[in-house]
């Protein structure tokens, strides 16, 4: 603990997904006083057209 | 803000989680007075062999 | 279900809550082809010191 | 309601997802006085590629 | 992990919540080949005029 | 998006709370190519009777 759950979108590479755990979970250590090795991230990853924002899919959005 | 999640089982077609996403959003904007582009939605969506209601999976019951 | 957990800042009226309760549901039902006795929804309201966006606390930053 | 999502990594069985919304319900059902029928279990399963632990993705940790 | 979130209303005594936390781990354990020492149980407790059901809060509706 | 909830016992100062939005912001917006007005961190705060950890609360564990 604590237990940290990120929504996003799916498509991230290998290389940000291991970023993402690692920095979030040192920003968790460093600010919660939390040990590392009690600390869990989970990244639940989306598909475009199952996440919207402004009442619009992903999908259906220009990039930006 | 505010961010939503809906917990669903996976199968929805492509139209249903448009009208969730656009629908939801104007629930959100209408009574909690936000702005639509701060409003987020997330499908998350599971399989029927990875949810269950009243102890039974959704794979093993009746469809009903 | 499906089941719906919004995450907001606290400082609704019960008329907001209300309202967002049976309009997500609302939603739902239209959308997902759910009965309505199935759908739940929470409300996980959070304190403007416990929340934020650009980095910055809710309580930190100017009204808007 | 209660409603319960179970974050964990990917890679059981069917068997053991039956066991685990067999089990979980039975837990809330004898615990907080609700009926089973109303007891909803979502197990959310994340890649190895997509959760970690101690700041390392579970794909790159030795078993454990 | 598993990491396991429970929402529920508020209201439960803290025998029911001892009881919750340790049985759902126990099931947790039984099913999924964690060790006890590596799951953990948040229960995400909320006003019955946070929640629905139905398209109705709790607050408003008749007990049963 | 993306969207992060961070599951906690409560009792952290608002320097903490400060300090946690906005290194898991910065981690956000280093590793997943996400702007930073586009990022929010809610923290859900649980009592320490109402979490636990190996079966038992965090209210009856000896501290540690």
């Amino acid at each position: 603990m604590p237990e940290v759950v990120v929504y996003m979108l799916e498509g991230r590479t290998l290389e940000q997904k291991r970023g993402l755990i690692k920095d979030i979970t040192a920003a968790v250590v460093k600010n919660a006083g939390a040990k590392p090795e009690a600390v869990t991230v989970s990244l639940v990853e989306t598909a475009k057209t199952a996440k919207g924002k402004g009442g619009v899919l992903f999908s259906e959005m220009p990039a930006g």
